[in-house]
């Protein structure tokens, strides 16, 4: 008897195909009797599309889910077992707005780290924090999964403010083990990878093919082929990745290669055509694709989307928690003590025990001063940027940026922020304002 | 009956008539029957104008003081009670070269932080630590009180690798002392400050004038009145110093001003006059002075050279030691707890409480995000730059500078490594080099 | 001007005298106008005695002090600068019984540690956090200095649950100054000593006299000369002592002794005579002499009563903090990390530095495992206890007497925790009750 | 292709026949070709008749393993791939005696804890040593399975004295989940327990049945009937139970009723019949039945011992460890701030992941000062234990045994040593000795 209801809140977003593909191939372990697709009025369109994709999916795989459409939010997370986010506050534009802001000043646009990620961060976090507010009224046993990005931020913001039993997720872990597993001819079980640090800015401290360590194969003479797709390849330095003496992920470029990338993306913006330029013209001949009738199946353009294996890690890890089987995935969850050098309250992103209905961090050990000293200082400005966006105030928001290790000071700190507070004026209601209490 | 002896290692500084002055002040509670100025046959010339206007200043002063100045340091350390060590390793030519390589390079180029600290430190720990091995064989006893800059870095280096008796001392801290005591109009036994942080990056949490808290005074509307002569004056911006909640030291400013101070320089840059020209042309001029047999006292125009209060600070401690009296001085210790988001073994900067033959540092309580993250990252900076020193490894360095806020990148760190290398080929012996096992 | 209002809850306390001595004494820095005299109606006789004797003490110290005796606290209370308490609920009688009911059940019967002490504490901290709410009402900004009696759990219990300025006070540290003092022929302020611990847990791991540490001197050979009057007097084991690497205190006998102590008692208390009906005997010696209008100064009796230099202790304590002047005072404040293996939150009894209108502990470096472990299981012995009289949870009696060293099992606590309740039946209102939520 | 190598220190034990079922049993994932018996001198006819069972056992179950048996334990050890150690120093003789002797004194006589375990620590501390250095030459990449008692002591001395890669394995926690399945009708990987704590002092702070927490279940009305076979059954008090909020551990009971334990073992040891005497008599039964050439299996009657499923729990892990396969073990490891309430190089016993051959704990998250107070003595108790047995100093054993709840005072601490010497005259070699420098 199939029973779980599962909510995709953003289920107009072009990941959901993959979402919907991943459900049906765990069908036989994940008991899933209905899927409801929920957005906002601006996303009806989309919405309609996808939801006519995932009803001819499951059609195709003969599978007896039932998929629901709805801009009622409320009504769709009623008894739900399982709620996934992946919502864009203001949608691609206010990405593109993101970019071109941030490099108009000077400073790297991106969508999930420096100026352009703390927007996204306080754009998001008041909607997360509604939607928890409604998960607590309506479905207060459910798990919520979260892809939103910036997902450590905004889990952290869940974690602290709310009492919804969150994980975040990302693709980035799942990358590495696909990539280990292909490099080595192995199946992915028998690949075993060490994370430390926080989403989108971890470090890999070892890893293991069939219990055995290779770092050193990686370190002594690795390419770039780790990669991810939506991060412009450049290769490391050799002296420096065996110094590290572990593998950065692909964000660590913003932070390790902060003038090269910025040089890069400020040709692009001159250019007139950024990452989000890019994103917006991708999804758009993808949702051509989605929309045609004959289209049965997840198409393989959805990988140059740059968010490949999302839903394999989401799918992993949902029917980990259902099933309570003791896996262990790379998730996104409190810290209590598991990277000792950072607060107990913050997320991290390590691997994890899925046990007893809870998501445990496996104790990291020493992190090396390279590592800490950048990891404590980006997390410094993620428990700012929480606090930015719950209190609103201006004075919070600017020691968060100025802190921030890819602006150069607190005057270009500020005169961003005065900028962002124009761009996202419909968003950062009730405003974030200077003066008074609210410094 | 006067019996201490004290050995000044970089006797022949612009500075040590300020210390002759500080002794002969407290010459009635600080028995003092010798004072040993050692320097090495380079400085030697200095050495010998020192010398006499020491002597000079001793007679007008009246005092049984003997004034020793010598090239043996092991002779002059034999039994000292006291070592003082203010040195130069490549003297002021080696703080031009650090300047102009490092706005070669296009990043900040500053005697005790970035890459100039950077290199500084590396010519200065592997000769500190001979000083302190001649001091464990020497004078096991005796207190060493560090002047040598950048001042926490060698602190820390001594700290782990050596048994020496060490405090680390800085003008920073006394300078605000006496300018909150000349603002208020108080003696300065009524100021009371609050500091947290490391050498050259210290935050005032707060302070007190007869036992009540001003800090809002100076986060209202403070100009920039309280900053040191040797850095370049701007002022803060209100709302972000309201925000910060605590007042910076003068060094913040090449962390939260960046941008700004770097313009500034490569424009002194370009003119072929930084400020190692200047303090160079404030050298030359001294000297003139010390050398005039009809100089007895300190001359005025030592407080242009930007160490005001240097030997205040310093003959403070070293009575306060002497008399064991749980005076209060402004530090740098090891942690042992006391900034509890730092390791236990690095070197701090706080109020420390002088008793029973030890400098206790007293608990800091909590410290705010956006002070926490920026103190981290550069106390890792810090740790990883005391291990280059010691290990002589060319990785951990690449990794010191690539973590450092002032450098953009990794590439742009190796870049400046290679120049470095070059540049400091008499001092970094054996050299840091690439490859092999050193990486 | 005389301006400061102190104000003495108990104040028909037989210690009262002392107080009013020290103020005396102090009159010169300690420009104190008004001493309010509290007392609940029980102890009115007393009181009136008590200020009798302090009206005639300040006459013939010839002080314009007002004394004011009444039974009205918050009247008392208003505008005070400074609160003393010195209470004790239920009096002597209570006492007797917390003595007797312990050895009936055959274990240590005493005022204020193990099952004496835990009876107590239960009945004064409800009482004590009522006189804060009275003082965060009507004198906000008012030092509150807590004598009574279990000090390090009453002040536990007011850190954590109230938000006056409190810090808690025994005579036991002044005691070794005092000591060590006599036996080096010093004055107090050369003698210097490490504590660490808890109130009546306290080990001293170094003393120095004028700055040179004498602790092997005691290590080596002492004899038990530094107890204090109130416990019963048995030496140390030489062998004992030296591997230790601590002195201990008077009261750690009732811990590293039980056996003896434990026999010793259970002797008076078949014999009907012990240290409470001692006690009550010298009371009433005490307020015979007292009472006598020809006693104008403290009677040489009192020393006899156990609490000698409480007054000077605590007269040196309200001193410093009314100077604001950086002295050290070892007193119990919260831990905030100066005892790295204690929680955070919890009440330590540490030299600590008065300055800025605070009293903040000096790091205390790491714990030897030996007072480490004892030091622990008592410290969470009081975190029960202070949340047992705050939750009056039954169970959470239960456990703090279990894990007590000096209560044999759980049988015995829960057998002891039934006669209690009744023993103290007009003190543990609202009941602690078996059964329902309050396990 | 069969090829690892295991070796049995203690091959003579009793236990060993459970060891050989279990390889036998897991003979198809681990491919075991050589098992070597190892003993000593005075164990040789019990070795002789566990080596001859396992022959019959191993042909009886047509496996392809070699048995060889030795009294040269270097000539075993050499390339080994799996040690396990299951020695007793002294043998069941010396069992019997630290009974005695501790009953002697009026104290608890108990093969783990209190002054029983501390002699058997003190002698067996020394000989694992020397095994590890053995297998540090021999074997450098074997893991060691220590069983030895006390299991948790000797695993800390070995991770703190030596670079074996070890890891301690106790039968308790295996108990529980083999009560707990069978208590629920389910199979055991339905069972999911949380343990914090070390070795015979670890409480269940939460039980899972299919992923449901039951708790409560427990915490209700559970009887006692979760206790292991060596230890004295008396029940728990409900309101106890509840409060403690856990379930403890059989061992619990010497320090949660240590009055009635303590009762009990001396009534037995006035009727001269104690736990030892017991075991002695189920031993001789138990070789007379494995001499006997018709015995091809393990007997029943093995079960009587108190080690039940020690062998299967061994198994389980030697075959985690070889497959490298991401199970959950409940086993003694570096604590690394699993438990952030210890230090970080004790041992602890808690859920761990087998992953990259490493053997990591899983988070705990906070402990409730009622664990916690008593879990940190017992923990300090144990530090010293390590230190002293292997520092040799006699003032770190008296202040071992102070410490331990068990033990009343320091008088009879020392009484107990001074015995402990005489008795253990033949193992404590080089002796702790009175005075001088081991102190």
């Amino acid at each position: 008897m199939k029973s779980l209801k599962i909510v995709i809140i953003g289920g107009g977003s072009s990941y959901t195909p993959e979402l919907i593909e991943g459900i049906i191939n765990n069908y036989d372990v994940l008991p899933v009797s209905e899927i409801w697709l929920v957005d906002i009025l601006e996303g009806r369109e989309k919405l309609m599309i996808i939801a006519g994709l995932a009803k001819r999916m499951i059609a195709q795989a003969d599978c007896s889910i039932k998929i629901v459409e709805t801009l009622d939010r409320r009504e769709a997370l009623k008894d739900a077992n399982y709620v996934i986010t992946q919502i864009r506050v203001g949608q691609l534009d206010m990405r593109r707005s993101d970019e071109y802001l941030s490099l108009k000043h000077g400073v790297i646009g991106q969508e999930t780290t420096g100026a352009g990620g703390f927007m996204k961060a306080l754009r998001t976090i008041p909607v997360m924090l509604d939607i928890c507010e409604d998960i607590e009224e309506l479905a207060p046993e459910a798990w919520l999964l979260n892809f939103t990005n910036p997902a450590g931020i905004i889990t952290e913001a869940i974690l602290k403010h709310s009492n919804v039993k969150v994980v975040g997720l990302c693709n980035n872990p799942i990358n590495f083990y696909k990539k280990f597993a292909k490099d080595y001819q192995v199946p992915m079980k028998d690949v075993s990878i060490q994370f430390v640090g926080i989403n989108h800015l971890n470090w890999i401290t070892d890893f293991y093919i069939k219990g055995k360590s290779r770092l050193n194969d990686v370190l002594a003479g690795v390419s770039a082929s780790y990669e991810a797709k939506n991060i412009p390849g450049l290769e490391w330095d050799p002296i420096f990745l065996q110094s590290l003496g572990a593998i950065p992920c692909g964000y660590h470029k913003y932070y390790y290669q902060t003038d090269q990338i910025l040089a890069e993306q400020l040709n692009n913006y001159k250019k007139g055509y950024t990452r989000a330029d890019q994103v917006q013209q991708v999804e758009k001949e993808l949702f051509t694709i989605y929309e045609d009738p004959s289209t049965m199946e997840k198409p393989d353009a959805l990988e140059q989307r740059g968010g490949a294996y999302y839903s394999e890690a989401a799918v992993n890890l949902l029917t980990s928690i259902h099933l309570d089987n003791k896996q262990i995935h790379t998730v996104n969850v409190r810290n209590n003590g598991a990277i000792s050098c950072l607060p107990n309250d913050v997320c991290i992103e390590v691997n994890c025990i899925v046990e007893n209905q809870q998501i445990t961090p496996i104790q990291t050990g020493n992190v090396s001063p390279q590592i800490r000293g950048l990891l404590q200082v980006v997390k410094a400005y993620e428990e700012l940027t929480v606090e930015a966006a719950v209190t609103r105030k201006i004075g919070t928001a600017l020691q968060a940026l100025t802190i921030h290790p890819l602006i150069p000071s607190a005057k270009k700190a500020h005169e961003l922020l005065q900028d962002m507070l124009i761009a996202n004026e419909a968003y950062f209601q009730p405003i974030l304002y200077f003066g008074g209490d609210h410094v």
